[in-house]
């Protein structure tokens, strides 16, 4: 049985998401939303550190999955997610744990079978996926697609 | 006396400078330049938060000084900077360090006077100021630079 953590990093929000996996079954174990309260930058960020300390030191995985960035345009957005993805992956690194990057494709098309998917296709296969029945925020999905992602790709 | 830990972050070399200051005398502690090795991005993450924590814990600064970010034009440096400067943010806040921030044009006004000063003549002002006979690297100057503003600041 394995454990993988999935982060979704974000300067606003950062998604969360933990499953494990045995052979071909997968399990939701719990995720959830940062959401980074500070004014200023260099609190959000370690509040960011904080807080996905907290969920590894309470789930205990046995790897860690982020998304490949997406290059936008505009390098101020760049900056910030960057921030959010440097503090994010050295919390995981301070945990020893290793860290693996998935491009978005790779994650839509091992969760939905299509490259291109919606946000909300890909909620309804984690949903399915993980015998989700309540709510889920689309960063806590995001971030469980990655954590399957990861999982697919250990196990073959 | 107060101890000021500057960083001055970057994807491949990170400086750090550290100074101590009492009223208006300022001394030199120490600088380096941490230099990632490892050929993934999460691994040289990683390494910048782990060798700047190893700073910290051997100079115990009461405050940690970095630059504001210049916004280039590349959306790919953005991002690449970014996560440096989040693992560094977070490697200070980790260890309970208050971060501040500083736009380099007013680092240059209090190290040179100039906010269009050369990091040459950064350089040149940081050894004078704090004595520094030896061989200086800039990313180490540059760092130095920033711990010298944010003792400025604090003083006044």
């Amino acid at each position: 049985m394995m454990i993988v953590l999935g982060i979704d990093p974000g300067s606003r929000v950062t998604g969360y998401g933990v499953i494990s996996f045995h052979k071909n079954k997968l399990n939701y174990l719990g995720s959830g939303c940062i959401k980074t309260t500070s004014s200023d930058i260099p609190s959000k960020i370690g509040e960011i550190f904080q807080d996905l300390t907290a969920v590894i030191l309470e789930f205990r995985p046995h790897i860690c999955a982020i998304e490949n960035v997406f290059m936008g345009k505009n390098p101020g957005s760049a900056l910030k997610l960057g921030q959010a993805r440097g503090s994010a992956i050295a919390a995981a690194k301070n945990q020893n744990l290793d860290v693996l990057e998935f491009a978005p494709r790779t994650i839509k098309q091992h969760v939905v079978g299509k490259g291109s998917a919606s946000k909300e296709q890909v909620k309804h296969m984690v949903c399915y996926l993980l015998n989700i029945q309540g709510k889920l925020q689309i960063d806590a999905s995001d971030a469980l697609a990655i954590s399957i992602c990861c999982a697919h790709n250990i196990r073959t």
